[in-house]
């Protein structure tokens, strides 16, 4: 039967599930695009077991029914087409696509093979989508790589009658970003690093509704409906690690300090943790980095406060860099000690908070 | 001593020096970057046995002196500087390098141990060095990868009194660009295709000054001195190749047969030499592709020529796109048979002319 839909949508709607869908699986049926026809719907879903994703395009449709092919060769063929709108001839075996003065045939498989998703009715919670995406992406860089104990990989979200508020730390460094708006969830959970990756490609205008499932959360936006499997296991009590007495305190413009710590670390030995040396005194912040190549300095006039008169520390300087790497502005930088937590907050969105552990010297 | 000079200047020279000097070699002296410093210039010289490189740049130099330092990690420091004016203060085993507020020392190398390299006094030959990139650039995809005999994987030369001409082949297909400007040079040669790559990147604006050395060309261009290896052997004669009689020919726009058999390729099997089929008959092009996947196919209209009514062809669709890819506007596409070289010619420019041979079918 005949489908008539603008190549735009399509290939949008397309993109999102097709960019899950694994290219190459063990498991053949995962790397199926499920076509759903029904009245003026188009619905394309797939999944690669940490996500299931269903996108909704609206679409002229002679007659309701279900169909599976390969997801990538369909996305390649209605990226090339030529045409704005694209004519869709659902056959028993193949499928005719046809734009402009192009036609192809693909080879359909069986839609029994393909990967059954299912989602829920009804959503108890929602936030608004741009917002989510704010938070997931200030912290997601503090998740752990691969080495770590599995909970570190992921970014867990505290949804309570407050305030929403999403955090990641991999035990050297942490970050939570708070959202004033609660989304009518009470309870806490935590998405794997890399669907969190995926959401924040996602979310788009307008509102995300929520719903909690067993083992898993689902988010809808617009026209794309997302399962996310939740990861098992108990996400650190943070909250202990972060320090409130800080000796000395330093308050400069984030960009300078980014762009004088990634001049300075030129010289860092990559071997050794990446090492910038920091010493503040009298209102100066001296930056400096040694390794086989040589050693590099850099000072920055600051705005000093605090009880004791300097502090010498030492950082990994990727980790700073990631830290500085959301903000914009002015940002306070305060030091609980030599070797205890740094904590770096936005003056300009109060709702960030980065805290890093300095490396230990000597 | 100290030199100074411009870092906008610096950061280009070096890069220019320092993309060719290779970052781990099993020859270490190779990996450094050689500094002249005389009378108002500093020199950055480098090679990697295939291609030498000398930079000049005008600098307020206290004292004459030969330094050496690893290229990559001088490179990083240069283009990481905050002001515009860099202070280098050579001393006995180390480099002072200051900029704005920022200072790093680098270590020094023995001089002795860099590659000392030499170029001609005189330059009796000269081109247009935009022209020349022109030339080379139009052609250098037709040569050979890896696997093919040595001289396949070079671009040739052809200077004399009349034009001058850069030709590429791998025996599959062909591409050559005049340039009517003759060199003052009356030679052959073949540039290794990678050093090619490079030479079209530094071309720039003005004289490109030349002159054949023993086993090298040397090219200067504004401030850049460079030496490019030959490759031996016998280029392989490659008029007598291209046919001269075509029963059929079609005239088209570059840029939509290009779009067409990169839709149609979708579907091509990329284990069967990518191959799309043409049809051409009464004024009308058929491009199809056949592969596991299914079927594309695709018409244009075109204005056709010759003896014979129609003609079916094969190729292979990246061969194809490659050749297209130099042109703009009309092409004409002239068919000497089915299993024997097609030309490609631009109605806008006649400098440039691409010869593919047809996959066999059936």
């Amino acid at each position: 039967m005949n489908v008539h839909v603008p190549r735009k949508q399509l290939s949008e709607s397309l993109g999102h599930v097709e960019r899950i869908i694994p290219n190459r699986s063990s498991n053949p049926a995962l790397s199926l695009m499920r076509i759903t026809l029904s009245d003026k719907t188009m619905t394309l879903s797939g999944s690669n077991m940490d996500i299931d994703m269903e996108a909704q395009i609206p679409a002229d449709v002679e007659e309701a029914g279900q169909y599976a092919l390969p997801a990538q060769v369909f996305g390649q063929v209605v990226r090339a087409l030529p045409g704005e709108l694209v004519e869709l001839n659902f056959k028993d075996t193949e499928l005719d696509i046809s734009s402009g003065s192009y036609a192809t045939k693909l080879q359909l498989a069986d839609p029994t093979n393909a990967v059954s998703l299912e989602f829920p009715e009804t959503y108890e919670g929602s936030l608004e989508a741009s917002q989510l995406a704010t938070a997931l992406s200030h912290v997601r860089y503090a998740a752990a790589v691969a080495e770590y104990q599995a909970i570190f990989r992921g970014v867990k979200l505290e949804l309570n009658d407050q305030k929403t508020r999403a955090i990641a730390t991999d035990g050297f460094r942490l970050a939570y970003y708070n959202l004033a708006q609660p989304s009518g969830l009470d309870c806490e959970l935590v998405l794997p690093a890399r669907s969190v990756d995926e959401l924040t490609k996602l979310l788009g205008d307008g509102e995300a509704k929520l719903s909690m499932g067993d083992g898993q959360l689902t988010i809808v936006n617009k026209d794309l409906k997302v399962n996310v499997k939740l990861m098992e296991g108990t996400f650190p009590d943070y909250n202990r690690v972060i320090p409130s007495d800080f000796p000395v305190s330093i308050t400069l413009d984030s960009q300078q300090l980014a762009d004088t710590v990634s001049r300075v670390a030129v010289m860092a030995d990559k071997t050794a943790n990446n090492r910038v040396d920091l010493f503040i005194k009298d209102g100066s912040l001296q930056i400096t980095a040694e390794g086989s190549y040589g050693r590099s300095q850099e000072g920055l006039e600051v705005s000093q406060e605090g009880t004791d008169p300097e502090i010498v520390l030492a950082y990994n300087a990727k980790y700073l860099m990631d830290a500085l790497n959301p903000l914009s502005g002015d940002l306070r930088f305060r030091f609980s000690g030599t070797t205890t937590p740094s904590v770096i907050e936005s003056l300009r969105d109060p709702n960030y908070l980065a805290m890093i552990v300095p490396l230990r010297t000597g």
